[in-house]
C-alpha cells in the first residue's frame, strides 16, 4: 500500500518485553500491506551509560580526535537496538534486516557529536522493501566523507527517521514516543490542556524551538524542508489496536493548512525556565555596538536566544538579551572583562529567576489584536512583562518566574484552548 | 624501530580503570619508538550481556538472517572497546585513531558468527602510523563482500590481532591474556608445570587443539600460515615494568626451530574431559563403511575427533571415534535410529567418562620410542589405554577419566618436563 516509516524511542526500546512489543506492532502495519522502515533508538540509558565510560576516560578540553571516538563509542548503542528489534520482527515471522548509518549510507558532514545528514542513499532500502523485508536503520548517526561514524547529537534519531522519510517519499513518518501527542501546553501546568489532532509545521517548529521537548527541532527543520507529513503518537497503546484507529491517533504536523488544521488563532503556549536575562544599561547608541557585545559572546560558543534594543535617548540606549541558565555566570563574568571596558556601559545587570511564555498559531498572520490579547491578560494578572519578543507566527514575553503558571494557564483560557476547537472562540 | 601488534583480552579491558592500564602500556611501547597497532576484546562479559538479549528475542532455530543480526549485535562490544581505549590514549598523551572492522576493512566471507577473514587492507593505517599514530582496530570481526558486518567466532580477536600483524608484516604480535605464556601442562594439575619460554608453532597448533585454551587455534594456524611472531604474556605485570623485561617474557610462539627453541622431546602434556568415546562392535569389514558410520554424524553437524579402525578378523571389525561430550547422547541416538540398520552393527556401545591425555613435541618427529615411554609411563601406574592417535609431534591416548591427574603427573615427569630445560634428559 504505502511506504511507512516509523521511529521509536529509547523508552520505548527500554527492555526485551518493550522491544518485542514494537515488533508486534510493526508486524501489524507490515501484515496490513504496508512498507515499513523503522527507526530505533538506543536502550533507554545506554547512550548515557556509554558516554559516561568515555567520561572516566577521557581528557582534557576537546579535541576532532576526542569527539570521533565518542561517536564511536555512542553509535554502538542505537546498533545494538536495531539488530535486536530485526531479532525480534523475524520471531514474528517476518524477513527482517538491520543496518547501521554507515551501511545504508545516510552521509553527513564531519561535525562529530553534532553532525548534519548531508545525503541518504536508497538504493540498498528500496531493494530490500521490494523484496517484502522489513528495513530496520539505525538512528542518530551516519558515515563522513574520509568513513569516520558520525552521530547527529542528542534526539537526532528523531531527525534520521524524518531524513530516511524524505529520502524515501515515505507516505508518513509516526515518531512513536512517550507522550501521545502535542497538547495546547503542558498537561502538568494546566489540566485543561488539550492533544491538538493536527499542527502546522510552522507553529511546530515555534513550539520545538521554545521549549516543547515532543520532537527534536532539526527533526522538525527537516520535514518541513522536505514536506514529510509527520505524526507524533503514543508507543504505550496496545499494540494490538485497529491499525485504522493508531493511524489517525496522535498529532499530525502537516504543512497542508487547510486540511484536517484546527482554525484557532493560537495554537499552543510554550514555555521554558531555561533561561536568563542580562542587560547592559547606558551603552552607547552607536552602529557596531550589537556586534561588540554579542560577537565575544558568540565567540565564547554561548548561544543568545532573546535580543532587545530599545530607541535611545541622549545618545545612550540600554541592550538585553537571554541566554541559557546554564551559560548565565560565565556570560556575565565575559561581560564585565571583555566587553564594558569597550562599550562604556553604565551598569550590567541580569537576572536568572526568569521564564519565558509564548504563544504560538499560524492565525496569528490574519489576526490583529492577538498580541494586546496577551498582554491585556497578563495585565489583568497583575504579571509584568520585562521583555517581548514576537515573529510571524509566535509572541514572546520574559516575566519573573513565581508567574509561570499562572500566565500560561490565564493564556491557556484566554485563547480558548481549555475548549474543544468547534466551540473555540475566534 | 619496528611494528608491533599487541592484542588484550577482554579481562584487560575488563574496566576502564584496566583499559588506563592497556593505555599506559601501550603508551610505554610507543614512546620507545614502536609504530603500534592495538586490538582490544570486547570487556570482559559485554558480549554475553549482548547475545543474552538476542536470546530473549531471538527465533526458534537458525538462519542466515538471525546470524546477521546476532553478528550485527555482538559486534558492538569491540567497537566500545576501541573507541575507550583510543580516548585512553588520548588521555596519555599521544595521538589515537579507532577503526570498526569495516573501516579498515578486515575482509571476510559471509559465514556469520564464525566467519573466516579473507583480505586486509593496511592502506588507511599505515598512513595513520606514519603520521604517529596508535591505531587502535576491532577484533573479532571485519565486513563481507555484500557490506554486511561478520564475526570471527569466539576468541576471534586473537585472530583478527595475528591477521593484522601478517597484512602489516609487523616484527611480533604480542597476545596480552590472564596467563604468563604457556606452560608445559596446566599448574593447576601438576604444580612442578613450568612456563616455556619458546615453542614451535606446530607444537602451540597441537596443544591448542588438544585443549590448551591460551590461544584460539585459527589464531595459531594464521599465524603458522603468514609466519607471525607470536608471543603469549601476562597484562597483569605492572604496566611501568622496563621495556626490555616486557619484551622477552611470556612465551614465544615461533617457526624458526634452532633459534630459543628448547630442545626438549617432548614441550608439553594436554589433556581434556570434552570428549565422549563411542564403538561399533562387529560391522563389516567393507569398503564405505567408514563413510556409512560418519557420514550420518557430520551431516547432523557433529564434530569427531578421534577415529580408530582396527584390522579385521572374521569379515567383522570394530569401529570406535570420539565427539565432544555436549554430543554424546545425541550421537549415539543417531547411530542407533540410522546407522545401525545399515551397518548391521552387533552392538553399539559408548563411555562419556573418558579423558585424552597427549604429549606433544617436535622432538618426536626425529627420536623412536617416545610413544612407548608414554606407555609405559601408563602402564606402570596401572592406567589401562582404550584408544590410541598419533600424529608426527604428537601422541594422544584415551584413558579413564578418573585416572587423568595421576597420568599427566607421571608423564610430566617421565618426560623431564618438571626440571629447568638445561637437565632435561633427553
Amino acid at each position: 500500500m504505502a511506504l511507512i516509516v516509523h521511529k521509536y524511542g529509547g523508552t520505548s526500546m527500554g527492555s526485551t518485553e518493550r522491544i518485542r512489543n514494537v515488533a508486534k506492532r510493526v508486524a501489524k502495519w507490515a501484515r496490513a500491506g504496508h512498507q515499513m522502515v523503522v527507526v530505533p533508538s538506543a536502550m533507554s540509558g545506554e547512550t548515557n551509560r556509554l558516554l559516561g565510560l568515555a567520561r572516566e576516560l577521557q581528557p582534557e578540553g576537546h579535541s576532532a580526535q576526542l569527539a570521533r571516538e565518542l561517536d564511536m563509542i555512542a553509535s554502538t548503542g542505537e546498533q545494538v537496538s536495531v539488530g535486536l528489534l530485526a531479532i525480534a520482527l523475524q520471531a514474528e515471522g517476518l524477513e527482517a534486516v538491520s543496518y547501521a548509518g554507515w551501511q545504508v549510507p545516510i552521509r553527513t558532514d564531519s561535525a562529530y557529536t553534532k553532525a548534519r545528514i548531508e545525503s541518504i542513499d536508497d538504493i540498498r532500502v528500496r531493494a530490500d522493501l521490494a523484496a517484502g523485508k522489513v528495513v530496520v536503520i539505525t538512528g542518530f548517526q551516519g558515515i563522513d566523507g574520509e568513513g569516520h561514524i558520525t552521530t547527529l547529537g542528542r534526539g537526532g534519531s528523531d531527525t534520521s527517521a524524518v531524513a530516511v522519510a524524505a529520502a524515501m517519499k515515505a507516505a508518513e513518518c509516526l515518531i512513536y514516543t512517550d507522550v501521545d501527542g502535542v497538547y495546547t501546553t503542558d498537561p502538568r501546568v494546566v489540566p485543561e490542556a488539550r492533544r491538538l489532532q493536527a499542527i502546522s509545521f510552522e507553529e511546530m517548529l515555534e513550539m520545538a524551538s521554545l521549549g516543547s521537548k515532543v520532537l527534536q527541532i532539526r527533526s522538525v527543520e527537516f520535514a518541513g524542508k522536505y514536506r514529510v507529513p509527520l505524526r507524533v503518537l503514543s508507543s504505550f497503546t496496545p499494540w494490538d489496536i485497529p491499525l485504522a484507529e493508531e493511524a489517525v491517533s496522535g498529532t499530525l504536523i502537516t504543512f497542508e493548512e487547510d486540511e484536517n488544521m484546527e482554525q484557532a488563532i493560537v495554537s499552543g503556549i510554550a514555555f521554558n525556565r531555561d533561561e536568563a536575562k542580562i542587560s547592559l544599561l547606558g551603552v552607547a547608541d552607536k552602529p557596531g555596538i550589537a556586534y561588540q557585545i554579542l560577537g565575544p559572546v558568540a565567540d565564547a560558543n554561548i548561544d543568545v536566544d532573546m535580543i532587545i534594543q530599545n530607541v535611545a535617548h541622549d545618545g545612550r540606549t540600554d541592550f538585553s538579551f537571554t541566554v541559557h541558565r546554564n551559560d548565565y555566570a560565565r556570560t556575565l563574568e565575559l561581560l564585565k572583562s571583555a566587553v564594558q571596558p569597550l562599550t562604556h556601559a553604565a551598569q550590567i545587570t541580569g537576572d536568572a529567576k526568569i521564564c519565558k511564555v509564548s504563544i504560538v498559531g499560524i492565525g496569528m498572520r490574519s489576526h490583529v489584536g492577538v498580541a494586546s490579547r496577551m498582554f491585556r491578560t497578563l495585565s489583568e494578572e497583575g504579571i509584568n512583562i520585562q521583555m517581548i519578543s514576537t515573529s510571524e507566527i509566535k509572541t514572546s514575553v520574559v516575566i519573573d518566574e513565581k508567574y509561570m503558571e499562572l500566565a500560561v494557564r490565564a493564556l491557556h483560557k484566554a485563547f480558548g484552548l481549555d475548549a474543544p476547537p468547534a466551540a473555540t472562540a475566534a
